[in-house]
């Protein structure tokens, strides 16, 4: 690993900085080092970088500029230093319920050639983490060292660590600031947060998943589309291989949500099966990885093949045991502890199923104990919802539409009611968008 | 004294308040008390304030939110309560240098059947105070107790005091702040931080003379014109009465710069004599104040007249003996102590003087002792420049410019320096502009 780069000449004040920008001026790299790695040791003060951060909201920022903002953020910490590997990969979703891609695809990504060594957070509210769902198969663990990660990422292709490092903490602290400044929503900044993370994490290729929709944080296609360009545009500044593909996230993906359930639809993905939205989405984004790669001859086949042949399941195995894990549940998912309880919630009407909404079945888990509310909290792997339905299906009156997955307790209800005011049936057949709405940086 | 009103209801979080602004929203009086009496209070975090500061110089403020802006800073500390006094009167002056207005303008209004009862301040770099003018006067000061203070004004008509009062903290808070983040440079801001200070004074009529020109903070007519808009719109907001008059400052008002000699300035106007924009402007400011207190009729003619009467001298000499000065130094002004040095600028070319630097001006003052960098420093009151040229008069090679009376020492050729680099001289005469540029308010 090494670290940030010694402090830059800039010779100007920081008021004079925040006048530039408050001018609609164009800042030079030298000027955002100043600025963002000076906060970061505590030198610039929070209210100067609060006035300036609302004057990149009123004025924005060039492509140029948010690339250089985004790498000062990236050199205010650790920088991993993955380049003995061969083929990084690294892949980013802006967040969803139920998203089990990293489990399926990062096994697909190593299977095709690519190497995945990778960094990964835990959940926190309604969006669950990728580290919580593999801690669900017994022994598994999320600590290696930096050399165990390294060689474990050599010979299995796949290693999957916690964020143990201090990656780009002038994201952690603007984006602190940004939250009670009013400062958060404005494209360069959320841009630029995500990605200085990825260019710390040292991958050379990197994939999005930019989730659209109400349950997501981009709302419009024209916005997702904004921050996917903006991001593909900051890698590439930064010497990386880029694409994005824009889903659909009005209903979450897959039918499962919830630690155990989560896997085991993921195990049956990679066993060949599972739920059609979820292989989709993993085979396409495996294929935009694979021609960001230069390997882009067949890419979308031979992402399918990985998961009909088990080459795939064969390196999820691998990956699963070389940190600690027991395969023998790789091969018979239903061992997977889940919550014995069981509950229905029942359509209160017949007609088609407008939508269930992602952020409800998010919040149902964590009532049910599978989430967390704050940092460290303990989780309850087996507890979970499973969705009986998907958009645009006809549902008759008292019919199930999601399962609750429990050990009673006091969430039970509070989680059946939710998810009830989530569910949105009408009577004409809706449109149903498709899942994969866009891509972003081919070519 | 009354006190401010206790904190009002407003429910909602300030991120949501720097969201509306930071939207083009426009804040009600509740929101406005939220955010600056919780900031005056420190609840309020500098970094939100400043977040919020800058989405104000973004999207600006209607006149009625720049009036309750203003309203709410003046009711962050002591409001003085002059009801019990008749006909009360204050005035304000944008800062100028060798700007003596206020000695000669406070007892004409008194000699009017106005009543001055006025918090005034020291100078500080290279503006003058008119406090520290009077100090000039042997046995003159500025303490007086609050009943002192009233039974003064009620009696004699004209008291000035020291700033001992906690007036509109608040706005030596937010100005603090802007000055380091950027935001010093918007008109809402700027007209309701000098607003505030003179709500709180309590004159139920103000009248402002606001400088134009390089030396001066608004740099042309038309942002000058835009800054004395506001701020009557915010006096009558607050039920004042309200004029402004707009006047040229790239030159020195009169001759003087320096206390005794501004003092010795501002006697020879009151005994009818004194420069010709001297007494103009003082004329021009007495008249304005009397139409807006709803005396208009005659009101230049009777303003012109309390100077040649002596009834405006006859008011500081009762003013100066209330206050402990010795009121014959106000009928033998030569008296007045002023340093023995003599030192010349002499003109380098022939031609025409275009102008003298209205801050090198007063930027000599300090250098020669005659002024302060920091608060609390003693000042040497006899010390000044006095220009031998006006702008337009035809000045030969080797000309006396400006005389400097000094003390020796260390300013003396750095002052002498300073005000040749000031000096303009050009080959044709120059056009100069009238001494008043406009007026506000009126009618």
């Amino acid at each position: 690993m090494s670290s940030a780069p010694p402090s830059p000449a800039f010779s100007g004040s920081v008021p004079e900085l925040i006048q530039k920008k408050r001018g609609g001026g164009t800042h030079s790299r030298a000027e955002l080092d100043a600025l963002i790695l000076g906060y970061t040791r505590g030198e610039v003060p929070d209210y100067q970088v609060a006035a300036w951060l609302m004057a990149v909201c009123w004025r924005g920022m060039t492509p140029q500029e948010t690339g250089d903002l985004t790498l000062s953020m990236a050199a205010s910490g650790d920088l991993l230093d993955l380049s003995s590997l061969p083929h990084t990969v690294d892949k980013h979703s802006t967040g969803g319920v139920g998203d089990k891609t990293s489990l399926v695809l990062t096994p697909m990504l190593s299977a095709l050639g690519l190497t995945v060594a990778k960094m990964s957070g835990r959940g926190l509210a309604h969006t669950g983490g990728t580290i919580d769902k593999l801690e669900s198969i017994p022994g598994w663990h999320a600590e290696l060292s930096d050399q165990a990660f390294l060689r474990q990422a050599r010979e299995v292709g796949l290693a999957l660590v916690g964020q143990s490092k201090n990656l780009a903490p002038a994201d952690g602290l603007l984006y602190a600031l940004r939250d009670v400044t009013a400062t958060v929503d404005c494209l360069p900044l959320i841009a630029s947060s995500i990605m200085s993370k990825k260019l710390a994490s040292g991958a050379q290729t990197i994939v999005l998943d930019v989730k659209v929709g109400a349950g997501a944080f981009m709302k419009t296609l024209d916005d997702g589309q904004a921050l996917a360009q903006a991001m593909v545009e900051i890698g590439r500044h930064a010497g990386r291989n880029m694409r994005a593909v824009l889903t659909d996230m009005d209903a979450p993906l897959g039918y499962m949500a919830g630690n155990s359930l989560e896997v085991q639809e993921a195990l049956a993905t990679l066993h060949g099966g599972g739920p059609d939205d979820l292989r989709e989405l993993c085979v396409a984004l495996a294929a935009e990885a694979l021609s960001a790669a230069g390997m882009p001859n067949n890419a979308e086949e031979r992402a399918r093949v990985s998961l009909q042949d088990g080459s795939a399941l064969g390196k999820f195995r691998a990956f699963v045991a070389a940190q600690g894990g027991d395969p023998e549940y790789v091969d018979a998912p239903q061992r997977l502890d889940v919550a014995p309880g069981r509950a229905e919630l029942l359509a209160p009407r017949a007609g088609f199923l407008e939508g269930l909404d992602a952020l409800s079945v998010g919040r149902s888990v964590l009532l049910l104990g599978g989430g967390r509310e704050r940092k460290g909290e303990a989780i309850d792997h087996g507890v979970g919802v499973e969705l009986l339905l998907k958009p645009g299906e006809r549902v008759a009156a008292g019919q199930a539409a999601a399962r609750l997955y429990h050990r009673g307790g006091r969430g039970l209800e509070r989680a059946l009611e939710l998810l009830g005011a989530g569910l949105r049936i009408g009577d004409t057949q809706p449109q149903v968008p498709p899942l994969i709405l866009g891509r972003v940086g081919e070519g």
